[in-house]
């Protein structure tokens, strides 16, 4: 996607992929491959280009300060990329800069040697935490990276435990923090370029099931003083991070307030609508922001816009053979992948705009649901975690 | 243009280029090289494809006959086209279908020897219509394909004698029309599937210089009755033309009525609006209809569109490293062709959508200047042929 908005501005983009099957390579004028953790791919590709960008975060931030002390434009750079894969680091700077974060802890993060000993002193930490704040509470992997896992709720210090043992196995630091009752998640997204120059989407909101994002309303069908305020705390957020490029800030409201769970500093699953919904889509103005370019507008093209995911289909069909079905739904807007299709793998999404929020989502669910499995209802239930 | 549809649906595409500096290259999955007019090089592009279809009309008519009498699929076909490259059969087939055109006569369409005797008739047939619609009137190469040229207006016989000398000299037929006085400029897409189903985007009205369309306001600041007549009529052409694809009707209005000029039967420059200004762009709908597959709702985003052409600066600058001042403009969508930039070669266009019909056509021409030369001032003058 980052792709074809890139081909209108008649940007020219290189392509590191780790292997020709990458959605990628179909569409890029020109490939390199390798690892995105390669100091060597790295550097070669940045030797190609004015600006190096990215489309997920498995990198070696090592590597990319390399790359920037060498004086090649990284954007985002190492310090914002930080925030998105360190747990801790995010909520330690977030927490210091006053934007509102669950309570949290850390624990295990001395270096220290793995073991029985390690592991008591992380449940010390924990079971403090649990005395304060009560239980349940969540304990999750300092760095992601583990797709919806790395996440566990815990009832009490027994479970508590075994998640002590993982952490010490995986050399992992132990985030922990209280359990949040969630009424809406919502995203906001950011644009900044490097000079300070922001903008911001409306706040949307996001339904999620067994972990992965179904359906995004915008606008979010919240409170507009909430929906103002989640934005404006995207941009402080944007500010903190020192972002040049897009970013996904995800929100919970819990108890008629807003918590910052988690960013992605790159074009992010919740911000797919704006391809049609929005004046300007998260990539173009990603790519805007990355090359120091006047970012567009973010004002919304409808009154209503619902984007819903599509997934593999049970018996395994291809959504490019589906697509009749999607296309007969008025006003689908139809995006695959190009991905090799498997049961409930995310191979595309439906976007729909309108006047009317109920229809909009009617239609995104029915144009998703014939390409495959939406993986719900349009009723989707809200996980609490 | 048709390459970013075609990703969004996650259609592949393989692209007959006649050499890699074509735009389409940088964008395809799957590169052929060769002459859209060989017979092999079309042989082995179909046999690569389920359909073949086209975005310019420079070909060999007889062998997309033989392909499709093979049995390929050929969206637009060869009866289209026919209708689309030979102005005296598009005239005749329309004429003889109650569709208004021009009054015209065909001259020189005898196979006979050249020279001055075919010159002599071919000025007696001119002359004679002379005689009953009376002078200025026009004469046009029967077969396009000249960029422009192949359109004479004449004042008189002594002018007539020249361009009959000329069709003598290039085996032309050569068309003659009335002098139409044209008071508005319009056209018209639709998009037709081979059982009939078709849509129809909004009239717009086109602003044309030297030959070469500047702007294109959507819809048309017409007469609705006007307008829906002109998508009346585009529906009709598309029916008598057997049209399988996207077709772009363009007629005049003259004296309060509707005369069909000409026809392009593929995506067109005076459907480029439709990206950001219809809910289903004339290049998506342009797939569905070649793939047989349901098309696309073809209402405005907005109330008003503008779109304006980007054509390369006098000093030879290219729009791409003039990015930053069109992108300044609020709402301006940039579309650069990568092609090399020559001055007043067209190299782009610019979309702005929205409520207030002058701000959006001020928008788009302050854009389109800011990446190079739009080709004359926001108030274009109509010409008259």
């Amino acid at each position: 996607m980052t792709l074809e908005a890139a081909s209108a501005l008649g940007i020219d983009v290189v392509v590191l992929a780790e292997g020709p099957e990458d959605s990628a390579v179909a569409l890029a004028a020109a490939v390199q491959f390798g690892s995105p953790s390669s100091a060597d791919a790295l550097a070669r590709l940045a030797a190609a280009c004015d600006v190096v960008t990215f489309d997920h975060e498995q990198l070696d931030l090592r590597v990319l300060q390399a790359l920037q002390d060498q004086g090649r434009a990284v954007h985002p750079g190492p310090v914002t990329l930080q925030v998105a894969v360190d747990k801790a680091a995010m909520r330690t700077t977030f927490a210091a800069a006053g934007i509102p974060v669950p309570a949290f802890a850390v624990a295990g993060q001395t270096v220290e040697a793995r073991g029985a000993d390690r592991v008591a002193r992380m449940m010390a930490a924990v079971a403090a935490f649990g005395e304060t704040y009560g239980w349940p509470l969540v304990l999750k992997a300092g760095r992601g990276g583990y797709d919806g896992r790395g996440v566990w709720p815990v009832a009490g210090p027994a479970e508590a435990v075994e998640v002590c043992r993982w952490a010490d196995d995986h050399d992992a630091i132990l985030l922990v923090e209280e359990h949040v009752t969630i009424s809406t998640e919502l995203a906001v997204l950011v644009a900044r370029r490097a000079g300070g120059e922001m903008v911001v989407w409306p706040a949307v909101e996001t339904s999620q099931s067994d972990g992965v994002c179904r359906e995004v309303l915008a606008p979010g069908p919240v409170d507009p003083e909430l929906a103002d305020e989640a934005m404006m705390l995207a941009q402080v957020v944007a500010q903190t991070t020192e972002l040049v490029g897009v970013m996904a800030v995800e929100l919970f409201v819990t108890g008629g307030a807003l918590v910052v769970n988690e960013v992605a500093a790159r074009p992010h699953n919740s911000g797919h609508w704006t391809i049609e919904g929005s004046v300007t889509s998260q990539f173009e103005n990603h790519l805007r922001a990355v090359l120091d370019l006047p970012l567009g507008d973010t004002a919304l093209t409808a009154p209503h816009v619902a984007c819903v995911n599509v997934f593999g289909a049970e018996d395994g069909s291809d959504p490019r053979d589906r697509l009749a079905g999607a296309l007969g739904v008025a006003g689908a807007h139809v995006h695959l992948y190009g991905k090799q299709a498997r049961p409930g793998r995310k191979l595309g999404h439906v976007t729909v705009c309108g006047a009317d929020a109920g229809q909009v989502r009617a239609r995104a669910w029915a144009a998703a649901r014939a390409l495959g499995s939406a993986g719900g209802t349009a009723d989707v239930s809200r996980v609490t975690r």
